[in-house]
């Protein structure tokens, strides 16, 4: 329906539109009745939806309707499959249709800097390509359902430690390559109805109230046509925030925040014209949530159940294989040990908590697909809710362990190791877990171990068991989707999206998290996850990109179709892959970029592409990825843009970061010249540098050298000054700059010659 | 003499005082003949003199004069010996007094933050308190000649990439605690007659016109007496640079930047106090010069090289002895390999460069130690002027090394490898060297590798050999000294300075140096050399502080005489050392003090206090080292000063920074609050660690989970948010800005009376 939003701000009282900026309540928008703009509602997600039920709580903390529970973002984003992300998306849009919901608060695209973030179950990845392709996914799958989508937490929320109080103090080239690229891509590419401003600072400014980040980069530079929501309670100055790009205010503040817009409009602080764009960007979503409302739309529970077990089997990591333990074959006797067995944890702590529709218990699942005639015994081994080992429980473990064919461990992280709200300390499960895992090796050498957790943990055991599976928190179908990839119904085809540390003091951030009072440095710079592993040479327990399969796939055919571009055009890259095993699987190949030789710090290479491909026994097929300006390009903050420097790039196609099995190489050639202002105090070297200037300089210096005869050759030869001088005369000469030829020359260079030479070198004729 | 230098200056014309802020030439500052102002001379220092040769030429790089040349500082400050490098100076200041020289220019106490600096061999140590010890030691002892030292490069100037044109970037806790520490000692306790400003710039301004360091730290935090001279040619502005407290220009400008300075005060833009005050200091070093002149000194030269043997014997650390295979008894079948033999390297290229009075051939001080019964052959083995094997070569050191009892290959760095003027790009020895070791090891297992280099190498052979002698750049006599350890005329007692890195990309500084550009920043803070390899735990190849000894010592009745003080007072710290085996020799002990628990971001232990002890076999003596304040601060950026927290350090005394073997605790108690003050801002938790103000607010939360009722123990406990709730919940509290209790409490706290409450926190009654 079309709509004049422009002749309805014209007739809203200035209270009636400050109003507009802030919510009803917890959950709801305002809405103005006398106009006929409804009030709309916006509940928690992203994996689920947490819809209070009515009679709901100011802190919305009260139960919630039953919604089916996805996987977490940390799960979803290691299927590296964005066809089914956008399916999972599709499902949560009919649910919100289902429920009267019109925002879902979701998806997370913060970058996982530290492994210790309580809330990195909630994101994507440590790398922003992958990061940000993952979150297009799912917005696109929601909004297609006429539901908008809440882009969180913009931006540089990478801990829970002091979420409210910290300064992220961060280089620009770091935020743009990094932290803003995660979001970028989703904003440009998904139209994110909203995108959520984060509880922190920025470089010393409130996310809340950033200018820089929400109206220069967001909606400017990027074009984003939503608006932005506070995080909840993240509102410092109301006026400042409105000023700054801030549209809505959530949840309400109780009508205090509306009357200070009013009187800073009416006392000049703020233009009434920044307030009524505001209200313009909020009165587009809430009529495009009216007019895309499905009347009674409804959804089938058991349809999006077996969506969710799909959707978990594409998620979850087979780490570790050896002697192909797994697949486990019918009819075995099995012992399975562990609480989450019987009670998985499939989902994190905090606003993303679901009331699940119902749950898949893993020792169910795994009795119904182990065979007729197999033994499933389970020990419950450890508690959950302590750290310290059951001496009893830990015998009984044993002894089923000791009796099976193989043992299935179920270990991981409690709800109070790892939440919204705080971050870990430390990469260590449960001491008890750890034991239990080393005494049940010294009984059963097959140990598999199933670990349930949102992020990495360390694995002092790793030697001792021949099968790890990384299932993160696999929503309410985990326990099903775990079966399936056990018995081999599914073959693993998941890959990690962050490293995997071998210690914690190995990870970038280390020295520098979670910072010092409420500042807090991302010192390690564009050196985040795989970046930083690969140029330190830091072995990491399981590299970025790692995950096995039960098939193993052979990589072929590297075909690039322009070995030189400009940095205007695009690029395809073809490889072939063929699955040379025996059972079906899906590839995950990537493709990451190397700058051969730069003039900037690079990392070693970027991953600027990916595919996912399912492939029978000895089936190949060629995927194509396109490389475009983008993927050869660095942030240059002085020309405020990106920019590629002309070479040679690698292109470098593997199955992890650590796995790269074919590779050629593109020239892209620059179209923009970086400008050079050459004065006194100019470097010789970046005029030799110079193809332009070089000729002009070199004859300057042979000048020089025939002025002061045989002195220089002096010191080149000169003994005086070591056997190394003609590498330390170079070094002296490269690194002087234009005034100092002064001083070479014994005065043969006045000021007044150089800055003529100066003036000349700037104004080529 | 006492002199009236005010009516001398008084006297002068503002051409004769701005003539005084620039050098007459390359070496000599002017005089005024009318006023008996005499012309002093200066050179290039700091292990002995480069005294130019009469008829200079304006570039100093002809020869000059004989002079005794020391181990280079690399190795000074291996001995750990103030003592000794004391002695050492004191001949330097009278070889000074002997050529008529009034400045030697030296020491350099640049820190070594990576191993690629091209001029870490005339740099002590990677740990600013070693480096501040050594370099006043160097300083009393010179100075006590009545000749002048020049602590150079003030500051920042750790890289030659660039060297003149780079811009070091670092934040000022750093600055404080690292880089300009090792400067701080030196000028507080040695008072050098002049400091040299850096060729760089540090943050943004040239180091020859920063007001910050020269001004506001260096005269008038620290007290320095003295002038500020250039590095030679590192003039930019001289206007500003005067009036950033830069007296001297050096060398010459030919008279140009003299009517600059004389412009800027006729038209007002320099005060002419500004002058007379540089003047004053230039003046008050020239006749220092002129009253401590000794008529006629003379030194002697056989008595300085033995000095130089004798302090090269200290300088040296061993640093592997596997199966004792040193030291070498006398009258065995030896092979010398490596030119090194022949023509040693024993000091590094550039301005330090010296013109030696005798040089020992390692090679003929090992046959005169060697026994009359011995066999000594020498082999090339490789040339030093490239890097690829001569198999000729090879093969013959292969024969006479598989016909020894003991093969001693001389290895290392040749001059084009590592100099003044240019950094090194990698950590590796000339392959030809690496492949000759490797090759000698398989046809004998008593391999012994003397290594003669200014800085760290990596070495892939180091499995394959049993004994390493790390010489660096030992003098002119570092063939006696070398002589003198493999026979054990000497036990070695030398420590490592500085942390050998397994591999480059280990080295703290890695991603970021020498930086983009004219930009390098120093990101990893204060987290240089041990430092980060302790808070990273990262294996070094060797750790600083590691040397190992023909004798073996044992630390007992570790005494600390207050374990409670306050940060006003200090405590002396005993420990008892023992020689345990049967060779005479002597130990560094090192202290390392441990802030055991922290607000701010702090180094997992830093070197307090040292000692080096010799004893006889069996022999006890109990040391003795004294802690103050500075001893456990860090310093604190908003106080601007250091700042202790009040708590308990540990106090780790050990023979390396890795073989910790005795320690304690002390508690040292604050004398200065830190200020907060509380706003809307203000995080929950800041307030309860705050012993003053958490019960107020502990009432505070109280009250308002009363006020709602049910609801706050409903979130506590919910099952809405996951199992973690609690820890949860606590997060949230914790981290919830004052402000935030307003949306907590539905309403129940106002602004205007969460004003009252801050009022009140603000001003306790």
């Amino acid at each position: 329906m079309k709509r004049d939003i422009q002749a309805l701000i014209a007739e809203m009282t200035l209270e009636e539109k400050a109003g507009m900026c802030s919510g009803l309540d917890f959950w709801r928008l305002k809405g103005v009745e006398r106009l006929d703009i409804p009030s709309i509602m916006v509940t928690d997600g992203p994996h689920g939806l947490r819809k209070q039920q009515e009679g709901t709580d100011h802190l919305g903390v009260f139960d919630s309707v039953p919604a089916t529970c996805f996987p977490s973002a940390a799960g979803i984003a290691s299927s590296w499959d964005r066809e089914l992300v956008g399916k999972m998306g599709v499902a949560l849009g009919e649910e919100c249709q289902a429920e009267n919901v019109a925002v879902l608060l979701g998806p997370g695209a913060n970058i996982k800097r530290s492994p210790l973030c309580g809330r990195n179950f909630e994101y994507f990845s440590e790398d922003p390509f992958l990061s940000s392709e993952i979150a297009t996914s799912h917005i696109q799958g929601v909004q297609s359902q006429g539901v908008g989508t809440s882009l969180k937490h913009f931006a540089v929320n990478n801990q829970e430690h002091r979420r409210m109080g910290v300064d992220a103090v961060a280089d620009e080239r770091t935020l743009r390559e990094i932290y803003l690229a995660s979001f970028e891509g989703p904003v440009k590419n998904g139209q994110p109805w909203t995108v959520m401003s984060a509880y922190n600072k920025v470089n010393g400014t409130y996310a809340s109230e950033n200018k820089f980040l929400l109206t220069d980069i967001l909606k400017e530079e990027w074009g984003h046509e939503g608006l932005v929501v506070t995080d909840w309670g993240a509102n410092n100055d109301r006026v400042d925030g409105l000023a700054a790009g801030q549209e809505l205010e959530m949840p309400s503040s109780g009508g205090a925040n509306d009357r200070k817009i009013v009187e800073a409009i009416q006392n000049g602080q703020l233009s009434e014209e920044t307030l009524n764009r505001a209200v313009e960007r909020i009165l587009r979503i809430i009529f495009m949530s009216v007019d895309n409302k499905k009347p009674n739309a409804t959804y089938d529970r058991g349809d999006h159940h077996r969506l969710a077990r799909t959707v978990a089997g594409e998620t979850m990591v087979l780490l570790k294989n050896e002697e192909n333990l797994l697949p486990l074959a019918k009819g075995k006797k099995l012992a399975v040990i562990g609480p989450f067995a019987q009670k998985p944890r499939y989902q994190g702590g905090g606003s993303s908590h679901i009331n699940p529709t119902q749950i898949d218990v893993p020792m169910d699942e795994i009795k119904k697909l182990a065979g007729d005639s197999a033994s499933v015994v389970y020990a419950q081994g450890f508690h959950l809710d302590r750290d310290d080992l059951d001496a009893a429980l830990m015998e009984e473990a044993k002894q089923a362990a000791g009796e099976a064919d193989a043992v299935i461990i179920f270990a991981g992280l409690p709800d109070r190791y790892e939440s919204e709200g705080f971050d870990r300390k430390h990469l260590h499960m449960p001491s008890n877990q750890n034991q239990l895992i080393e005494a049940i090796a010294t009984v059963q050498s097959n140990v598999i171990v199933v670990l349930m957790n949102g992020s990495p943990i360390d694995m002092p055991w790793i030697g001792r068991v021949k099968s790890i599976l990384e299932a993160y928190l696999g929503g309410q179908a985990a326990g099903g989707a775990i079966a399936d990839l056990l018995f081999g119904e599914v073959n693993p085809s998941g890959k990690l999206t962050e490293t995997f540390p071998m210690k914690l003091s190995d990870n970038p951030s280390f020295l520098f998290f979670p910072g010092e009072g409420n500042r807090v440095e991302y010192r390690e710079g564009i050196f985040v996850g795989y970046r930083y592993y690969d140029a330190k040479e830091v072995k990491p327990l399981f590299p970025f990109g790692h995950g096995l399969s039960y098939t193993t796939f052979e990589y072929s055919n590297l075909a690039i179709d322009h070995k030189t571009i400009k940095d205007t055009e695009s690029v395809n890259v073809q490889v072939t892959i063929q699955n040379a095993g025996s059972r079906a699987g899906k590839e995950i190949a990537q493709l990451y970029v190397r700058d051969v030789e730069s003039r900037v710090i690079r990392p070693v290479k970027e991953l600027k592409g990916f595919a996912k491909v399912e492939l029978q026994p000895g089936e190949k097929k060629t995927v194509m990825m396109t490389l475009d300006k983008r993927s050869f390009a660095y942030y240059n903050v002085d020309l405020k843009d990106w920019h590629v420097e002309s070479g040679d790039f690698e292109i470098l196609i593997g199955r992890s970061c650590e796995d790269i099995v074919v590779s050629d190489t593109v020239h892209v050639e620059s179209t923009v010249a970086l400008k050079s202002i050459v004065d006194l105090n100019t470097l010789i070297i970046d005029l030799l540098n110079d193809p332009q200037k070089a000729p002009f300089v070199q004859g300057l210096l042979q000048k020089m050298q025939e002025g002061m005869g045989t002195m220089l050759e002096g010191l080149e030869d000169s003994e005086s000054l070591g056997e190394g001088s003609s590498e330390m005369f170079e070094g002296f000469i490269n690194y002087l700059p234009l005034r100092g030829l002064s001083m070479m020359s014994q005065g043969m260079f006045t000021e007044e010659m150089l800055n003529g030479i100066i003036q000349q070198l700037n104004n080529p004729s």
